[in-house]
């Protein structure tokens, strides 16, 4: 797979910190710690998440690749420390404890990737497992996606989610009314535009967590502002669908990403499911409709980018399920972590962030150069060409 | 992303041939021609596909990698040559035509790569796009994904598809049936199970033949026999699914796809979506139910690998669509090629071709060995350690 | 490693044919049959090479990627034929052989794969490795590398190679003149420039020749034309002297490379070593000297870029080594395979394809873009922003 | 090409710390900070170092991927802090500073990427570009180095380097001599093994310290008991003489590799050239002698691995060079920064760890597996068929 941008995550979820490099991000880009951690807050807020949330204020701590405001072209990194390190170092450090009374975890969750883990790596504690494999992980590519909004920001795209459905309550919106009025998701905490369904969802929240349950949802990412040609058909993994269908089914919890009509389109006939074509001078080319969600032959449009992804609700239950300790063999009730009820709203937000990154791998790609100024200038020579055709 | 698998195809619909070059296949496995046609024999047979599909029968070349009878180690490749070649060398060929006498295309196809293709590559004649962009492409995946499925075979692990819905037809036959009574599926012109169902599949696709339409529907791909831990949850792009959804995205026309019980999911408490965990001395390890369609925390679980794919109606209809000639920018009917009214049953064979690859990837990097012996003894001294879990 | 090219081959020396695929050539660049042949033929000539090389002209047959003269964006692939095809057929067909009369090759050549990769992928039969590992493919990157090498073509990118050294003769004419009298080492046997060295040359591949022997040589592979920064020093992955050192190295028999004034700069002092940076209007920055061979810190600074190649002598012997038969375990004289006597020119015309490859790369990198059209632009205003520095 | 280990490092010079983020090492290996600070340590010390050397001791912090003395198979990180971060902040920090009274650096230096990465990065401030640029980012490869090669160490693959050259004092010593003697090497200042040799070499480093100038040098990696197998001639990519080459030649300052008898062999005739092969029952087969290096077919044979690596004198001398100013454009001496005379030693050490690093890739290539207990299976079967072949 071409790509410019490279970037690999690190940490536990309750060790030191998180850590991520991010490689391919042009020169010349301004960047804050604050814009960064903005992103991060957006992922912790939200209705239904654990207590975690309410502790945790989740801030970069950028280590390189920034210089003055600006990046270097070299690649940025940074941590997000664990605030709560000091409860956490004896039972995560890195050094071998000689008086071996840290507690193993042999109860694996259904669900979680506990069991297959363990046996994977052969462990017998399964905390080896867990901690890699948990949603804190999405901190880490929140704020990479972070640094490639803030690219993408730079040529005018920009990112939206909301969320569409919590449990069977769906929100109905049109997703042009939900872009006029993002302010108001953004305020939402349950990320949904319409007030009468906000209501309910928070309702079934509330419900499920009262059963020691947890909810599932829908979410959609909206990117606007895309140049037509992003991505491409010549090989199977360069199609720009593909990839983000990639990115957002390995967020935790995700088992399902459906692109523009998605799985309706299946169930409908092709006359109903194309975008015709139009042409005027002001406009150039544009579609007389938007049923592809801004992707034709695994490239942009230029119509606005529509995904929606399923999540299933957290696995994770105050209502612990049959499982069997690894080592006695027993049937026993898998051991009961700390987690959220639903978090469908956070999961909106990474997965705007992991959308982000494939779109920020597939500008670079395109567009090529080393600083922002150079990227930009062949940038704005493509759209003019394109203008013209 | 860790692989020692990697393929690259190439090679245009109506050009000489499609070519493949696939490594990473051990030494030693047993691979002939007629398996690999077997293959593309199924992606062609189907209700609903066009003309072309009647004229040819793709058949493979095996042009290196295999030497009497078996994989030397060395990239396999092959050519699928176009049995039509004769009938469009002038218009495909290599070479520079003196007088210019090729006709352009220049009238996109909603729903096509055309139109785009044209503008990010700067061509005037779109059959440039058309011919790479086509789904012909996927018969190069058959072959390729032929091989891994032989692959696969060596470990016991089976490859099922079907079709589950074509328009609003839904066969809502259990997956275990499915799988016991296979034959029958691979016998049906709709790969469909319920010959109720498959009737009134039949019935739809000429209905909506002779309205000049297409229609879409959903296919499901399974898997039987992974060994648990296949794929991994310490690095995102590592993850088994996401890797899954990668290579289904990519495939023409695929506008969703989940895993186990997807966006039913979404709507569902967590209560009902987790797979228990129970022990017993001759399974190991198992689960009380597959809701999550064979994978956690992005590695296989030793159950059923299920996914849902869904395609949209194929883009090019009889009845042509309004577009934009991209010379005269005039309103024109988009071009009419020769295409069919609906290609899912094809499409799940195909589905199969790129989970087969994907799976064997992964096989590859867990296993690693060079010779088919030196991986299956990996393979069983593994498997000897799960059982001993 | 960042890259929009990427390619494989395929095939065995005595297969039907190779096999490449070349992904990542922008649309609408000019190619002909004929100038992938005239390299191939530049690969086949040479004083010294076996008798192979007199019967086989290789000649390229594109496949695909390539439509009435020019690119199309998707993937280049060709076949080289094996013109000797008919007499290898039952020995190297795909399929499975019911009389096993093939003879197995069970004298592994030292200094070949043969003993190892026989090991490595469990084959009785040697000719399961040597069929891949042979040199011969070394005519398929030629090819790829002469697609590049018209890409840059298109840049004002000049290459030239030269064989510097053969057994213990020097040609130790200066660069520039090597350069100038370019048509001279064209037309040599040896593709040495001096005329007496040349002789010298000719006579020790004759009097090798005589004795059963091989011999070795240095060549040098020069670049004219480059951009200032290609390549970069932001991670270790993406310096081009690597990536060029990468690419000699993988080719059959190479043992060494250095750049600019390499092994004999190890011996030097700093203040001899280095390239003084001066300035004047016409030409910008520009350099005193040339001792670092065109690159600083992984990049081209914009001079000549200068690697040189040692290849040590041919394994394969008139007279033949000990060896120790792979099944018998008796002491035995190892198999003898028609072979060269020198390759070093031929060694030469394949560095500056794989250098080309890398090149490409950099270039692609750098500028983006789809179409030719697109690149060239991004190029051109790339340089009109150097000079202006 | 094919891996499970990648790595990516980042940071600057003199910024708050190196970053690395390693994968792919298996689970269950034991591993502790002083193994790491061990190697960190050895790079650090050498006559002929800087100031800065001897006020910097490097520690690493180990982030992730390591728990009570074990890996996790999760991605290990660290940080390598600058000790010397107070001082640097105002100049290197992250934040954009009000009052811009942060000098720019705009004298480049020969022989560093100054002046084409300002060009290609857009910066009039050099800082920009040398703070990366600089061969202090090697303390983060010697860091990953020195996790690889304790994995290396559990298959009791040893490893070893000395310096055989600095300017023209030579070290002749054989190499069967060196491993012997290896402590003494590890106590001498310059790495090399002979009393006489190592007091000239000194006397070179003083004599040319006192004349402001710099000296390089050559050095040898020696890696003892790799398996035979490791690399692979089906691909130009996986050849692993290439690989390491890639790997040697990313190293800052270094301009030449070669493997074996390198460019010596280029001068040799076959028949001397040539490792010709033995058998017998204890060791298998064997060869009677190694002018190879180790390699053959661009795999490992069993025999020692054997290297040699030009590094030319550091570009930054205390006598400063010609060069220009990049905004006045007038003639200028070249920055001047704090500096070494001669770093081959550490080059040496850095080397050993760029080579681990490579070998473990194809370790973990050939044996998969994902803890080591399950990885050293797949070895120890392997061996075992190797040594019944």
């Amino acid at each position: 797979m071409s790509t410019k941008i490279r970037y690999l995550t690190a940490g536990e979820s309750h060790g030191q910190a998180l850590v991520v490099i991010l490689e391919g991000i042009p020169s010349g880009l301004k960047l804050t710690k604050e814009w960064i951690d903005k992103e991060l807050r957006r992922r912790q807020i939200g209705y239904g998440r654990g207590e975690r949330m309410k502790i945790e204020k989740d801030e970069v701590r950028i280590i390189s690749g920034v210089r003055l405001g600006k990046t270097l072209g070299s690649p940025v990194s940074f941590l997000i420390p664990n605030l709560d390190w000091k409860n956490w170092e004896k039972i995560m450090g890195a050094d071998e404890v000689e008086n071996k009374d840290v507690p193993a975890f042999t109860r694996p969750r259904p669900g979680h990737a506990d069991l297959v883990g363990g046996i994977k790596y052969n462990f017998l504690d399964l905390r080896n497992v867990l901690e890699r494999a948990s949603a804190r992980e999405t901190a880490a590519r929140v704020a990479a996606g972070a640094v490639c909004k803030k690219l993408l920001h730079e040529f005018n795209i920009k990112t939206f989610s909301r969320t569409v459905q919590i449990g069977r309550e769906k929100d109905a919106t049109a997703r042009e009314e939900a872009i006029e009025s993002y302010e108001r998701i953004e305020k939402s905490p349950v990320r949904c535009l319409n007030f009468f369904t906000e209501r309910k969802m928070i309702e079934l929240i509330d419900e499920v967590k009262r059963r020691g349950d947890t909810v599932g949802g829908i979410f959609e990412v909206i990117f606007l502002g895309l140049p037509p040609g992003l991505g491409s058909y010549i090989q199977w993994d360069l199609k720009l669908d593909a990839r983000l269908a990639f990115s957002l089914m390995s967020i935790q919890a995700i088992v399902g990403v459906e692109i523009g009509a998605g799985f309706e389109a299946s169930s409908s006939f092709g006359s109903e499911v194309q975008d015709e074509i139009a042409y005027n001078e002001t406009r150039g080319f544009y579609r007389l409709s938007n049923r592809a969600g801004g992707i034709e032959g695994g490239m942009t449009t230029g119509e606005p980018l529509v995904l929606r992804v399923a999540m299933k609700p957290i696995s994770t239950l105050a209502k612990p399920l049959r499982s069997v300790d690894i080592v006695s063999k027993k049937e026993v009730a898998a051991t009961k972590e700390r987690s959220d009820v639903c978090a469908v709203p956070a999961a909106s937000v990474i997965g705007e962030a992991v959308c982000a990154i494939e779109i920020a791998k597939a500008m670079r790609e395109k567009f090529g150069g080393d600083s922002l100024e150079e990227m930009r200038k062949n940038y704005l020579s493509y759209m003019e060409y394109v203008r013209a055709r």
